[in-house]
């Protein structure tokens, strides 16, 4: 096992033997084994928008071996998805990709100012399907943070003393904050803070805009100077905010963009000390083979052999 | 052991042996072993107030080993944290320093008049990292403040029947209270009686001002001609609200301040007859050796080696 | 994933994706991932012989961190161990070698002619030291099977509701039979079919002599004209009590014996069908880097890269 | 449905829903469907007698889909078996064939006088296995009764509050009985009457002889002159031990005989008023295409399509 | 910590922080503190042997608090009794010596070849009575070993769990060794390794002779001509049975006898590399005032502060 995957691990000290086996899957599997950096294809897309909105850009992507696949094409480090995803392939390609079963999903028929996704999987799917982690999403600035937080811990104790390991999707959202604020600085810092102290072992986290949302926290980034006009430096800074980078830390893709755009942003995650990203629209909307070289360009640039 | 240390158990003479060892193990570590005062380090304002807010002013911070560490060099009676930050060094800081698991926490990305905390963690998580004590918070004057006596009970309950020890931030707010009312003498010195009523081992509540909150009460004060004029007469006023004093009661720092301030404080909580201070944004955002000498001289002034 | 691991994997049609991911990563790792075949790094012999018998011929082996060493330096598939041993071992190696915890366990302080093994570990043990499969040890044959054979359906069916695959040592002893009877053919191959109908994934019989020690069975492989001349025919009657071979067999290697005599015990079990084999003391009773060339030389032999 | 089967459900009064929908299932699957005979291919053979006797005589027989797919062509109502061979092909024929789990087994390394055999399945194995009915084997005569009786007990009513049928094999052996009263009339009357009291739905005896065993029974059986003398009279009294015929009682074929001796004992069950038969070795131990012919000639016998 | 600590804690691998913790407690405290070795006073003799053999040679030890109070005069790292001596004690004592409940015990009111101790208290009596320890005793060689070794297996995983340490007494007692055998080196060698394996934290066995009980460990002695001349060669032998020194391994002190022998004995332990002693008869039952400098004469030897 390489020196980075052992210093990660070593961060995790006082999780069992059982969930440090899982982190190092996660970190050993595919393309970018062993770097210490990891590309996650996560499709709960289905759940959150809709089939059409996720699917028709590119319709291989209706069949839940598509996705399965298309991660091991790729050679992404894992597979995230919901329980009927992962249910539909687990068998086919168990032992092939390591999986992370997304505990909660939310879907957008109804509207509301403060979402509160649905507890839709187990611990006990996670183990019978032979996920190495369970996924949670937890949507600081909810004024339902606090039943999200309490379903989290509750399902945190129970994957850690089964051995699996725990990734957070920590989207700040809610009557809390203005559109602006979710991805704001100081905001996105918070919500990897927040993960991290919920005791979560791979945070997820949008890419942060140089917008500072909360006036108590504005006063601090400007008294201290926190360097935030690149996004490599909004990066490193959300990285610290991550226990000083001894999580796990990567960032979401968002919709489909150009590859120009993904790679500049990748660039930053990598120059600024993340760990990787997460990608899904970005990957599953394209077609197959012009996918695979999309997310292999994104792991040569994790992997240090493209500038 | 002390005298004084065997008298302050004496006062929790239903709990059962294993809480007592506990709550000595708090009473005899670091600089003030033995003489019944104490000086906890509390970090919880990465989760409370974000990370920037909280670790921007002394960078160091931002790393979970920093405070076990800072605890440790300045000889503080113990460490108060979320479940992140005590997993984070847990296991390389085993048995160098007693541990306060915090069981509940609250973040401010979703402001609202009536706060509740999340439970965030579980006597198990505190039992397994090693921790002596369990923390919780609650908001005298909330409207949700039945939900966390509850919460709070039930905790208590579970905590002590494992011979854990139980350390309650009782911080008066909501929308029963005025701003000035939160710290007023009537209203702390009714939370640290709540407290003490819900079976608290360990108060932790704010520095009284000499405002009188409730109509009710202010007749009894004044009547009674309670002393209030000095912030000793308020602290001594508080203890006696504790139990007569057969309650531990320590008061808060709050935000970073000049050293004269705070060191004024900890004379009044001393000659007040309070048991000590729970200083987290005084202590780690200051430059680490700053810090220690800052710490240092409270305790000095607690073990009356300084007037 | 190889077309021989998926063909394997589909005999075990009604597992779970759990069970079915644990069994792929035993054929997935080290240098025969992929070929369908094992071989097997096995140290209980401390507990069922003690540690003299054990590891004075090569005292590294006292050492618990020595064969978690040894199974990643020889490429074994797994290692498999008692819970002592695994614990001391599964954190620091975490990730990096498949783990098969022994669930009971046998000392020789105490002779009896019916053994029965102690359950020393719990799935429940498993899953927190990150361990792919069980391990369980049944003796038909004994006055105590049923009380073994009862042990192994409740371990099985929760290792199974846990994604976890069940490997079944299967050694006939005991009153019922003769010492001769113990490797007796038609012994050995009902104590697979034993193994197999309880419900195991992978099964461990030593190897059969020629001897039929059963009147009943005897009159059958005459009149059947069973082939048992050569080991090869032996084996190829062994996995064929294996549920016509779509069940997991190996065999032991039994106690230190000189090199040709295992390469060409080797050479039966692969010629005769068998899926390889589970080697202890004839590893760790050697100087680790001939133990590593020696099972090497096992490996190719059943890699096909040597006759 | 048909009348009969309707008739044959009304007896099964006390049962809920689900357990009637699976009788019906037995008896409503294969060339049988809806006369209320029933013709059952049991395979526990491989774990009581060892896989050589079992399986070397059609060497088919040694892969667990071949008695699947035997028991499907031969249009048998149910196929019975233990956990291994279970599992080794519910998934593959799932809905195909309507399943029993052998839930307790017997091997024979071991000898005894009181045969006790062990649980080798649970209730919950049979529903996510997708069965029918659970199926235990009790040997009255035998001193360990009691503990065998319990065990069925508790089987029972685990497996009909789960809505499955209750198929016992009551097999009068041990230290109470003489080897030929075993079979004797008035012990396989016995057999059949505890194994209804126990709660059985469907119950399996061996075909009796003559012989009376119990001298207070033979007095009785003398004085009433209950005839004995055609095996069908026989039968006749067996069906009428079971309830006076409400419940659904089978005969086992026994071991390998000729064709016409299996065919007379038929004729004798269906002019008793038997309920069908449950073969195995003489099925599965003869060429496949022959066994089916053997096996539809016995049914049609069953269906009075043949004298 | 000392390095010393930090090390023993490191091989302590898989265990979680609160384990970590207690084993810190116990190393920590006392006039040992920190040096890696451990003098424990352990007064289970009331139970096993009866009060008047254990404490009429110096009757203060009738009274439980006497062996709290020597525990402390004489700075032991722990005192280890079972539930009712605790009980008498522990909550006067809180927090004032590290504590180990006795989990089971067994008295001599009646004799028996194979002994069986009584499981006397629980997990949650440790933890409510605020112990750092359990202590588990079990007799190999017993025909009873199985039944201990269960009982020590669910207690350890409860322990564990609750983040408390595991000690256990390992006795080869029973029909299956020879008077002569009990203290045979390869049988405690025996005794020791299977403790470790069944996950014990710290050992204690008896000081073994140069007796060899077991042939076909006899042979092997000889063959690899392992140093059992002196007491300190065969000290060596027992701390690399104990996974290579990788386990806190002390001896018990035995029977009352003159202080050479003792000191001598304590010599062998500490140049064989043995962490300690566990001192019961030969301190209680001295007055006080010498037993305490008698255990601070071993506690010198111990710490090289004496030849």
């Amino acid at each position: 096992m390489s020196n980075r995957v052992q210093e990660i691990l070593s961060w995790y000290e006082s999780d069992n033997a059982g969930t440090k086996t899982n982190i190092a899957r996660l970190l050993n599997h595919g393309k970018l084994a062993g770097t210490g950096k990891l590309v996650i294809l996560p499709v709960d897309q289905g759940f959150e928008h809709g089939p059409a909105r996720s699917f028709a850009p590119n319709a291989g992507g209706y069949n839940p071996h598509y996705h399965f696949q298309l991660g091991l094409d790729a050679g992404c480090n894992a597979y995230a998805a919901p329980l009927g995803f992962i249910e539909a392939g687990a068998s086919h390609f168990a032992g092939q990709i390591p999986l992370i079963l997304k505990l909660n999903s939310h879907d957008t028929l109804h509207d509301e100012k403060d979402p509160m996704p649905s507890v839709t999987g187990s611990v006990r799917d996670a183990l019978r399907l032979g996920c190495s982690a369970v996924g949670f999403t937890i949507y600081p600035g909810s004024s339902h943070c606090n039943a999200m937080y309490e379903q989290l811990r509750a399902i945190a104790e129970e994957a850690k003393s089964c051995g699996l390991a725990v990734v957070v999707w920590s989207y700040p959202r809610g009557s809390g904050l203005s559109k602006e604020g979710e991805t704001a600085l100081d905001v996105v810092a918070y919500a990897a803070q927040i993960a991290a102290q919920l005791g979560a072992h791979i945070i997820k986290v949008k890419l942060p805009t140089a917008h500072l949302e909360q006036a108590a926290a504005k006063k601090v980034y400007e008294a201290e100077k926190i360097p935030a006009a690149t996004l490599a430096e909004r990066v490193k800074h959300i990285v610290q905010s991550s226990f000083d980078g001894r999580r796990i830390i990567i960032f979401s893709g968002g919709a489909k963009s150009d590859e120009k755009t993904v790679f500049d942003e990748v660039r930053a995650i990598r120059d600024g000390g993340g760990f990787g990203s997460i990608i899904g629209r970005n990957s599953f909307q394209r077609p197959k083979a012009e996918a695979v070289k999309f997310l292999n360009s994104i792991m040569a640039l994790y992997a240090g052999e493209k500038p």
